[in-house]
C-alpha cells in the first residue's frame, strides 16, 4: 500500500500514477486519512508537472465515484447534457435544454452558481418567482418524463471529492490546470448518468481559458477522457471576447431567453445556441446530420415548442410560468442609467471580462461563495462590436439599485468599450469543434 | 498587501518573491493566518521551481527571526560553530568542539537528534550518565566562559518557523530542496549569534545529498547565503559512502570519541575531524594559515588539552566526567555477535546507508520523532574498504539487546559489505572545500 507521501513524491518526480495510487489517494482524502496539506502539495505538483490521459481518467473516475451516480435507466432515450466553462451573458443553458427536449432528447442538466466575473445558470433561474433548483430525486424523474429536461443545482452527494478538492485549489493557486479542470468538470457531469455531453469551452477575455491555445488544450483533454470513459462528446470552442447576446445580469438574461424562445433572437446568441442544441440532438440520435439537427432546433423555436417546454420546466420546478407571457413579473432594478459614447465611429471592443466585473460590482454576482446576489441589476448592451455609433449614442443601459455599487461599476463599463474610426475585424463566434 | 494565494501563484509561475512577500507569508504562517495547506502548496512550488539567492536569504532571515536570536556579546572572541548535514558514524561534533575550544575558539553548538538512518549528536551525548542537553540560558553563558564550548539541543524559541515548516516538508515530499534545506540549516545556525560557521556537507550513499553534484549545489547555496548575511563560512564536502570511523551507535560512538581524544585515532576520523577543527580555528582568527590551524588542532589532541575540555563540557552539563577514564561507565549491550566474511579478498564496499539502517533496526535510531532509542546497541567495524580479509575474518561486531531487532538488522549488514579479489579505488575523504 503506497503512502500519501509516496504518491506526492511520484508526481513531484514527474512519474505517472497508477489507477490504484490515485484511487487510494482520493479515497484517503475523502475518508480524512490524508490531510489537506498533503493534497495541496500534490495539487501543486500536478499543476506544474501535469498528468497523462490515464491519470486524468483515473482521477475523473475516482472523483465521480466519491458520491452518488444518478441512475436514469428508468427513462428511455438518450440522456444528453450541455455544459459551459462559463462566460459573461452566457444564458444558452436555459434555451438549449428546452430546444433539445422539444426534439426528443432527455436533458438532466446540473448547473452552478455565479462566481467571479461569470454568471451562474441557477442564479438566473432563481430570478423567476418560486423557481426551485433542488427538486427531490423522485421529482427529477417525473420532470424528466413530463418536460424532457430539468435544470437543477448540484447536490451534496454528487462528486463530493470534487467539492473538497476545488475549495483547496481555490486557495492554493492550483485552479488553472488542464487535468484538474477536466476531472472537476467531467466527474460531476458523468455522475449525471449521461450518454453524451456537449461542452461549450469559452475562449477570450471573459473566459476561464482566455487564449485559444489553452481552450484547445482543455477541449482535447475533455474529448480524450470522455472517449476513454465511453461517453459521447462534442466540444465547441466559442468566443467570449465579448458578452453573448445583449443582456448581462440574472433577471435581464432570463428576459432575453424568453424573448429568444418567443422569436426575438440576437444573431450571436442564436448562432451559438442553435449550434449547441443541434449537437445535443445529433448526439441523442435524433437527426441524420448536423444540418438536419440545426433545422430541427430552429423549428423547435419557430413553432413555439421550445417555449412550451421551457414553460413546463419552470412550472414543474415551482416557478411562476406566467413570466413567459409577462416579463414584468421578473425583478426589475429601481433605476436605469444610459452609458453613452463620447465619440463617433465603430464599436471595436465590448470587453466581456470588464462587463462581467461591472455586473458583479452592481450586485449581480459573487466574489465569495457565501455572497448573496441582486437578481434585478445588470447591463443591457444597445451596441456591440461592428455597430456604427454617433457621439452621444447609448452604448448600454445600466440597471442599478445601489449608488455606491453603480460608482464602482462605471469605470469598468467605461473601460470595456472602445470606439474607433474604422470597424475591427470580427472574431468568429465558433472557433472550433472537436468530437470524441 | 499581497495575499497568500498571490504569493503561491507567483512562485508557481516562476517569479521571484520580494523580501516583503516572503516576510508576510512566513509571518502569516507563524501567526496562523495562513493555513498549512497553503504553505504546503507553496513548498511544492519552491521544490519544483527553485529560489533565487535573494529569496533564499530572505527566507533564511525570516525563519531565523521567527524566534529568539542568541546574544553572546558578553563573551569575548569569535563564536564559531560546526554543523554537519548528517551521516552514519559521524561523531566529529564531540571532538571538534573541545579541540577548537582548546585553541581559543568559543563554540556555542546547537545540535539535533537521530532520524532515519543518520545519528544525532544529542542522543550520543545522552548515553553519558547524567548529561543534560538543555542547560538554562544563564548556564549556557557560564559554560561557554569556563569550558569554551557547549553542546546543546534546540530550544522551542529557536527558529520556530523552521520547526513547523520542516514538519510540513516531511509529510509533503518537499524535503530535498536546496533553497529549503539552506534556509532550514542556516536559520537555526544564525540564530546562535555566530561570527562564523564550518559546514560539513556529506556526500555518498549514507548522506542526505548522495551525489557530489547535489552536495556541491547545496554547499554553494550555503556559502552564498552566509556571504549575503555577512557570516564567515567554510564548507567541506566530505565522504559518506562508508561510515566515518569504526563505531556506529550512541554509546559506541562516545567511546570512540573519548579514545580519539585520548590518542587512539582511526585515520579517516582523524583526517576529517582535524580538517573541520582547523577551519574553525582559522575562522576564529586563531591561526595564521590552515596549516598552522591543523597543527594547533593536532597539538590540542596530543597534549590532552582537548580531552580536558571535553571533560569540562561533560561535567558542566551534568554528565559523569569519569567516563573519560573509564569507558565501562557507558551503557553496554547485553550481547555481541561477530559478522564474518564468507570469502577471502579485499573489502571494497562497507555501505554507510545500509549500516545506518542496520544500526537503526538494532534500536540506535528513530523512524519517527517520538520513538525512543537504545543507547547501547550498534555496530563496530573491524574492517573497512581497502582492508585485506581471509574467509571467516570478523568484518564487524554487532552490539544487540533484542533478538527480533538483530534479525531485522542482519540482512542490512550482509548487504552493506562487499569483498572482492582486488581492492577498489579509494574515495577521497574530503571532496572539496568552498569558502565564503
Amino acid at each position: 500500500m503506497i503512502t500519501a507521501r509516496e504518491v506526492i513524491q511520484k508526481k513531484r518526480d514527474r512519474e505517472a500514477l497508477t489507477q490504484q495510487e490515485i484511487a487510494s489517494f482520493i479515497r484517503g482524502y475523502t475518508s480524512s486519512q490524508i490531510a489537506d496539506y498533503q493534497v495541496a502539495a500534490w495539487l501543486m505538483a500536478v499543476y506544474l508537472n501535469g498528468m497523462t490521459l490515464d491519470e486524468t481518467r483515473s482521477l475523473t473516475r475516482e472523483m465521480r465515484d466519491s458520491g452518488t451516480v444518478l441512475n436514469l435507466s428508468s427513462i428511455g432515450g438518450q440522456k444528453i447534457d450541455k455544459h459551459s466553462t462559463g462566460g459573461v451573458g452566457d444564458k444558452t443553458s436555459m434555451m438549449v435544454a428546452p430546444i433539445a427536449a422539444a426534439c426528443g432528447v432527455t436533458v438532466p442538466m446540473i448547473t452552478g452558481r455565479a462566481l467571479g466575473h461569470t454568471g451562474g445558470t441557477l442564479d438566473k433561474l432563481e430570478s423567476i418567482p418560486g423557481f426551485n433548483a433542488r427538486p427531490s430525486p423522485e421529482r427529477i424523474l417525473e420532470i424528466l418524463k413530463s418536460a424532457g429536461a430539468v435544470i437543477m443545482g448540484q447536490t451534496d452527494d454528487l462528486a463530493p471529492a470534487d467539492r473538497r478538492i476545488y475549495a483547496l485549489r481555490d486557495v492554493t493557486a492550483t485552479v488553472e490546470s488542464i487535468p484538474l479542470i477536466t476531472a472537476s468538470i467531467l466527474s460531476k457531469k458523468l455522475a449525471e448518468g449521461l450518454d453524451g455531453l456537449v461542452m461549450d469551452v469559452k475562449t477570450g477575455s471573459g473566459a476561464f481559458m482566455p487564449t485559444l491555445k489553452l481552450a484547445t488544450a482543455l477541449s482535447r483533454s475533455i474529448v480524450d477522457v470522455c472517449r476513454a470513459m465511453k461517453t459521447k462528446i462534442v466540444v465547441l470552442i466559442t468566443d467570449m471576447e465579448q458578452p453573448l447576446g445583449r443582456a448581462i445580469g440574472n433577471a435581464l438574461e432570463i428576459r432575453e431567453c424568453i424573448e429568444f424562445l418567443n422569436g426575438r433572437t440576437p444573431e450571436d446568441l442564436e448562432t451559438v445556441t442553435i449550434a449547441l442544441a443541434a449537437h445535443m440532438i445529433r448526439l441523442g440520435g435524433l437527426a441524420r446530420s448536423i444540418d438536419h439537427a440545426s433545422k430541427l432546433a430552429c423549428e423547435a423555436v419557430s413553432t413555439g415548442e421550445a417555449a412550451k417546454r421551457f414553460r413546463q420546466i419552470i412550472a414543474a420546478q415551482g416557478g411562476d410560468e406566467r413570466v413567459m407571457d409577462n416579463l414584468d413579473l421578473l425583478p426589475r432594478a429601481a433605476n436605469t442609467q444610459a452609458f453613452r459614447t463620447a465619440t463617433t465611429g465603430f464599436v471595436v471592443r465590448c470587453d466581456a471580462k470588464s462587463l462581467g466585473l461591472a455586473s458583479n460590482a452592481l450586485g449581480a454576482g459573487r466574489n465569495r461563495v457565501e455572497d448573496s446576489i441582486d437578481p434585478a441589476v445588470g447591463i443591457y448592451l444597445e451596441k456591440k462590436p461592428g455597430d456604427r455609433v454617433l457621439k452621444g449614442d447609448v452604448l448600454c443601459q445600466i440597471h442599478w439599485n445601489d449608488k455606491n455599487r453603480l460608482t464602482r461599476a462605471l469605470p469598468l463599463i467605461e473601460q470595456a468599450f472602445e470606439v474607433k474610426a474604422r470597424p475591427a475585424r470580427r472574431r468568429p463566434l465558433i472557433h472550433a469543434i472537436l468530437k470524441g
